[in-house]
């Protein structure tokens, strides 16, 4: 009895110590949060590995896109794009995936002409793969991706018009360059574009696929890539080619549907010619377009199957750059 | 014990009765099924009012669509029409509403040149009502529609492709006549094409009606017409005006979206000079278009609030009729 009076005041003392502390902890955890999303921002451009945040500041993740520019022997191309892009309405990051290997980014020089309207990222790259565009970046923080190929300049008309319509249809790579297959009797596939047979259903042409060289598409379509089939990579490795095709592939098995929405492009240039490194672009090799159906009949066997699918549906901006573009006889 | 016992066989020989019931009912009523599947198909053109069927014979409800179109005081153009539009691919059926009050359908001479590819039901009306056109018509049998006006040729190509549109936005109006609001400072809207200043939504001009005069749409749209407020009704006989734009505001409160989608024609040409009737269609009045304005602001009221949503979306058929439509200088 004396043990449980003595555990008495003990308990209630006990009690009371624990309210007061629980009230203690929870007063600092507030502070604690309060002082945290009062922290100022890391800068992207000085930290080139970024830890991912969890919303981007600024503009909204779904408001927002991110370019992701691979580039290899042009680097005066890069950067007179860059001037270019990096201005395009609601771009929230570039990302260049550096693919010259061993050699530095140009950072100084970038951070020399700043401010920048976005933050720019060098991604530098160990081995000089076309596939190291479509790795699951830890910087991007867009659920929308612009990828461009490095000698491809379009108007920022065009790119905000397109990115609206990708808005419209998040699912699939909505783009500037349709391209498509076509089977032929002996099941044999090849890939072409215009001056290829139609494919025969109805009249006009249709195509399957669109590029991802000038494209949006869904950054989780990133995390998806990095889960296809090893087959799916050593054949982009072999080629130096076709990841694109592949990733039609996958979105065409993810939705059931075409893979891509085409936006005709008002204007779009290849300035590869350019350039003063004389390089020329893989599309240049006598073997890039056999490659590609090469590629298209590998992904049916990795895949089993054909999960292109045929559109014929094309976009352009209504009362844009001719306020009267819709106008008819009538 | 004796009555039980006596009870056993009658009530065996009830249960055997009972079976053998059973089984001869079910095989009468296989035979019967059967026979109804045997039974040949009412012929749409010898009764005019018909009931519902469950299934259009033919093509299936989701891959034809029935043309409606209503005609006043312009046979001629209407014959002439009928000659094209009844050779639409995946037509299924013609509804023509006939609001020549007190006059003759054609119906004989439009049987003695017969036969023809589908069914056309002349629907006699009491009223000269322009709303007439959106009655929910027991002929029906489609999800789509086609609404054309009586003076209004759109080729085959068009329509096809447009149909090919409408089915992946079966919940928009997919046509050929693009129209917009504009919202000035004192509030009052306008209606207009073109012409009128851009709403201001980027660069490009926008759209926020698509006229059912030459559309397609969810034949559920019919339905839901009907149980619009009585003010609705009024508005568009006061006006014998504006039933369109009614269409527009129902559907664009339904799905809170834009309601239509643009698909540009090749080939859409207004008929009108040609009829021998004289008669020239209602847009000529004077007021039409100021009487469009004010349908806008009435509708507003009626459904306290603007249900309609810009878009800039422009369709147009891939490859065709220029098989290389979509090329670049790329």
């Amino acid at each position: 009895r004396y043990l449980h009076f003595c555990k008495l005041p003990g308990r209630v003392m006990g009690i009371r110590l624990l309210r007061f502390t629980s009230v203690v902890i929870i007063v600092l955890l507030l502070v604690a949060g309060a002082l945290t999303a009062l922290l100022p921002t890391i800068k992207d451009d000085k930290m080139p590995h970024l830890r991912r945040e969890a919303k981007p500041q600024g503009q909204s993740a779904l408001d927002s896109f991110t370019l992701i520019m691979q580039t290899y022997n042009r680097t005066d191309l890069l950067l007179k794009l860059l001037n270019h892009y990096q201005a395009i309405p609601h771009l929230h990051k570039v990302i260049v995936v550096w693919n010259n290997i061993g050699e530095k980014i140009p950072e100084e020089m970038w951070n020399s002409l700043g401010p920048h309207p976005v933050p720019v990222v060098f991604k530098v790259q160990t081995v000089n793969r076309m596939r190291n565009r479509l790795q699951n970046f830890p910087e991007l923080e867009t659920k929308a991706v612009l990828m461009m190929d490095d000698d491809t300049l379009v108007s920022a008309h065009d790119l905000a018009f397109a990115f609206s319509v990708w808005q419209q249809f998040p699912e699939h790579i909505v783009g500037f360059v349709p391209r498509k297959h076509i089977s032929t009797p002996s099941g044999v596939y090849s890939y072409g574009s215009f001056e290829l047979q139609n494919p025969g259903f109805g009249n006009g042409d249709q195509y399957s696929m669109v590029l991802i060289g000038a494209a949006f598409f869904h950054s989780g379509y990133l995390e998806d890539f990095q889960r296809q089939p090893e087959a799916v990579y050593a054949l982009i490795d072999e080629t130096q080619n076709c990841d694109d095709i592949a990733m039609n592939f996958l979105v065409a098995k993810h939705t059931g549907k075409p893979s891509g929405v085409f936006v005709k492009p008002v204007d779009i240039r290849n300035l590869e010619k350019d350039t003063n490194s004389g390089y020329s672009g893989m599309w240049h090799r006598a073997e890039h377009l056999l490659q590609r159906s090469y590629c298209v009949n590998k992904l049916v066997n990795i895949y089993d199957g054909m999960p292109l699918k045929y559109s014929n549906i094309m976009i352009s901006q209504f009362g844009f750059p001719n306020y009267a573009n819709h106008k008819n006889k009538m």
